[in-house]
């Protein structure tokens, strides 16, 4: 069956390219086809979302909450039909696809909460003194407003807490936002049955019809177009560096930028202080284990880098934790580009001066499909202090263990360290208090630092940051994940001299909505 | 007496191209020289501030206070030099730079108080749940850390409150960040004076050497390698559109981009609503040729366009408003350059269809030095709506008085315009009610709103934006003026599963600073 774009309460025409997708652990292709949109569709659903823009941005926050809410329940309510076709498209367990849709309904419940509630709009009341000298004091009064229509791209690696219902476009919508979607090619089907939801639910909520639009194409034409559209003000993105670096030089190329929170690449570093036992280096071999080959390796989180104590202990370390990675069955990644990919970065990382391959790509060559297993290639810090191409992130689960001699050496390399999402230190509290300053350090380097716990598994709260410095993100101010989410696609506005019945209610002298306000 | 950059402790060379500035009242050469800044000075400056941003970040909000209070207090102290040269080499007079002086002091302290309270950095607490199902709940604890050294350009307009310790600066220190500022061409002796005094307070409260540099140069050597180096995070502006757009451009063309903050341009629309009297009108007549010409026009805020109806009422507000403006008395402007290009923009847009002259530049074009006179154009709306030329800010005591039938046609001007730093509405409650719409969309347009209130004179709060949707700014998520100007140069970073003697104090458990944080 052919499959056409969402675009606000319509479907686009059946007359363009149409694609259809491989089941990456079967190689069968399915059924369904997904039409390209056109241009015109494209600028229709802009438009759409313009026009939609000043309803949406006067929505209230039990408004908003009730669509949010809904759209939870919906989507929950739809889990063995989205298990159906995720599973089909992404080669992902059912379990985790069940897990997904649980994250993606309990994400839109979370920024429902967080509106209805209502202090996310950081309130600031200066009330006038008008007998102060020597000039009167005005009434100044300032909230968080939307910014206007966000575009969203959805992920490979996350078909649904990434994509069409996903975070960026839950937070954009809680920030009063409309939203218009790019899905992404490895699984249309999913987008499609969860863009199908999304558009009932904007009707049975009584949203503007340009609440939201879901298109299908490709970067290089439908993503340009949206991002080069004029009604647009922002744009969410998660996926690879070039990717996100081609959308951030196109918007920044605009006559009007538009800021771009882009989520890209990351190699996750993990430090081993030099003072581990042996019992604690074996635990942490079997945490890195489940860290760097669950999801097959294909998670932002990924730990892609282990830095080692050159030691006993940290011998054992290295063997216990190559003899876990050699025995990983291998599993399908989400579709055949991501595994090319993986294996390609690695051959190239392998051949580098000074790397050593410790578990090998051979047993993937003849397998079938996008089935990819593990890999652990070595180095010594001397040579990933030489080499920049040894700091590059492979996809995948693969994992570069550096041996390091001393803490000098841990300061060299985190002063060379491209930004990240993650950092993570394992050692005892007395080794973490003669390595202080390595954690000063990666301060400056990543949006979330863990101490002995590993850094997949990103959990959804008000105080978790997904984000960092370049090229983790296009803006390391932001968090991509998390209730800080919806700052991205909010800006200040302040009113000067407004009597109450024209201020949003959230400013209103004697706080209607009982609000956290920061009150002169 | 030649003058050199102030690099951490040490003085530049005196051995490159050196700037002597007019008096823009007098026409005469001031007899100090400004030496530009080397680019291997421009390389040490930013490397002092590479190896200060670990040692700023670790600062207490105690200790910043400290040194944003004792440098306030060192300005104020020298506020007859201040004005000594700053009048001279900007032609403003005494009162204003004493009046600006305050300012300064006044934000330096804002921020210190902000810092000393320390509920800023929005710390957000996640506390572990080890029994929660299916999977523990780990220990999260977010707070906003500094983003690194920030490149501070100065205003031309503002000496010493958008200069070398103006809001910027203030806000950036703030925040933890080491800061090196590009002085402006106009008043280099402000800066070097402002420069010394910021030197001495870095030594005397005992902060790093890289705290603080201070290079003079012009804009396409000494600015372009200030953004393009590795260790700058950050940059803050403000001052031309085509300046702000270049230094945007090239900030993003990085191999790590890095957020440029410049403010830039505004038209600053002034919207008087269809029914009002005739007293009102001459009261907005006066009101707004004061704001019209308050520091011979050159204010960001500075009202550029008003919209008046075509009603006898208009009429006569228009006559009252023109009448005054020719009676106004040349004064000087900054600088050659603005008062040359302040008569170029009145002209090129005095020559446009439809645009009719109601007080020229005759009594100007003699005049000496750099002395400009009050100018006014006129036109209907719907050469307002055609012409994208009239939509253009011409820097100075210039007005475009826009006549118009309906509130329909003020739909379509707002629907038109480009971002704003504020947008006025002047009327009756009731009218207001009837053009609410209207404040609704301007809502999208600009970063501060009025009503029956002139939009010069920007207060220093806790709820002021000055700020707006491109190209007021470059980001328009941001304001450079009031205690939210801090949030540009900071970045959230998440610590987990840190015991509390590695977390930051803003983050223990117990909350020992006793800050206001976001506690699950």
């Amino acid at each position: 069956m052919q499959k056409s774009s969402i675009i606000g309460f319509s479907r686009g025409e059946k007359s363009n390219a149409a694609l259809q997708v491989l089941n990456p652990a079967t190689g069968e292709t399915l059924p369904d086809s997904y039409v390209s949109a056109s241009l015109d569709e494209v600028a229709r659903a802009c438009e759409l979302a313009d026009l939609a823009k000043l309803e949406m941005a006067s929505l209230s926050g039990v408004q908003k909450g009730k669509f949010l809410r809904d759209l939870a329940n919906q989507i929950d309510a739809a889990v063995d039909s989205i298990v159906g076709i995720a599973t089909l498209e992404t080669g992902l367990p059912a379990g985790r696809i069940r897990g997904e849709t649980a994250r993606t309904s309990g994400q839109l419940r979370m920024f429902a909460k967080l509106v209805e509630d209502g202090s996310w709009v950081d309130a600031r009341i200066d009330p006038a003194i008008p007998d102060r000298n020597p000039l009167p004091k005005p009434d100044l009064r300032a909230m968080l407003r939307p910014v206007g229509p966000v575009g969203v791209f959805c992920a490979s690696n996350f078909p649904l807490a990434f994509s069409v219902a996903g975070g960026d476009s839950a937070s954009a919508w809680a920030a009063g936002c409309p939203v218009i979607v790019k899905a992404h090619h490895a699984h249309p089907g999913t987008a499609f049955l969860i863009g199908e939801i999304i558009s009932q639910s904007v009707k049975d909520c009584g949203l503007p019809e340009g609440a939201f639009s879901l298109l299908f194409g490709d970067g290089r034409t439908v993503g340009q177009a949206v991002v080069r559209h004029p009604a647009l003000k922002a744009i969410g993105f998660t996926g690879s560096r070039s990717g996100g670096r081609a959308i951030f030089d196109l918007a920044g190329q605009r006559t009007e930028p538009i800021p771009v929170f882009a989520e890209m690449s990351s190699i996750n570093p993990v430090f081993l202080l030099p003072d581990m036992g042996k019992p604690e280096m074996d635990e942490v071999a079997e945490g890195l284990y489940i860290s760097a080959t669950l999801g097959v390796g294909q998670f932002c989180t990924n730990p892609g880098v282990v830095f080692y104590p050159n030691s006993e202990n940290g011998e054992s370390f290295r063997k216990a934790f190559v003899e876990k990675m050699k025995a990983f069955v291998p599993a399908p990644m989400l579709h055949k580009g991501i595994r090319d990919s993986y294996l390609e970065n690695f051959e190239m990382m392998a051949e580098l001066d000074g790397v050593e391959i410790l578990c090998g790509s051979e047993n993937m060559s003849d397998h079938k499909n996008c089935d990819a297993g593990a890999t652990v290639l070595a180095t010594e810090v001397s040579h990933f202090l030489q080499v920049p191409e040894l700091k590059n992130e492979i996809f995948g689960p693969a994992t570069m263990l550096v041996s390091y001699k001393n803490g000098n050496d841990l300061e060299k390399v985190i002063a060379q360290l491209e930004g990240q999402l993650t950092a993570s230190l394992f050692g005892s509290e007395q080794s973490l208090s003669v390595h202080r300053g390595l954690v000063e350090a990666l301060e400056t380097k990543a949006g979330r630092l863990l101490f002995n716990q590993f850094p997949t598994g990103v959990e959804v709260c008000e105080s978790i940051v997904h984000g960092g410095p370049y090229p983790a993100t296009t803006d390391g101010r932001s968090t991509s994940v998390g209730t800080g989410a919806i700052l991205r696609f909010a800006r200040p506005v302040c009113y000067q001299g407004f009597p109450d019945d024209f201020l949003p209610r959230e400013l209103r002298r004697g706080n209607p909505l009982g609000l956290n306000r920061k009150e002169a």
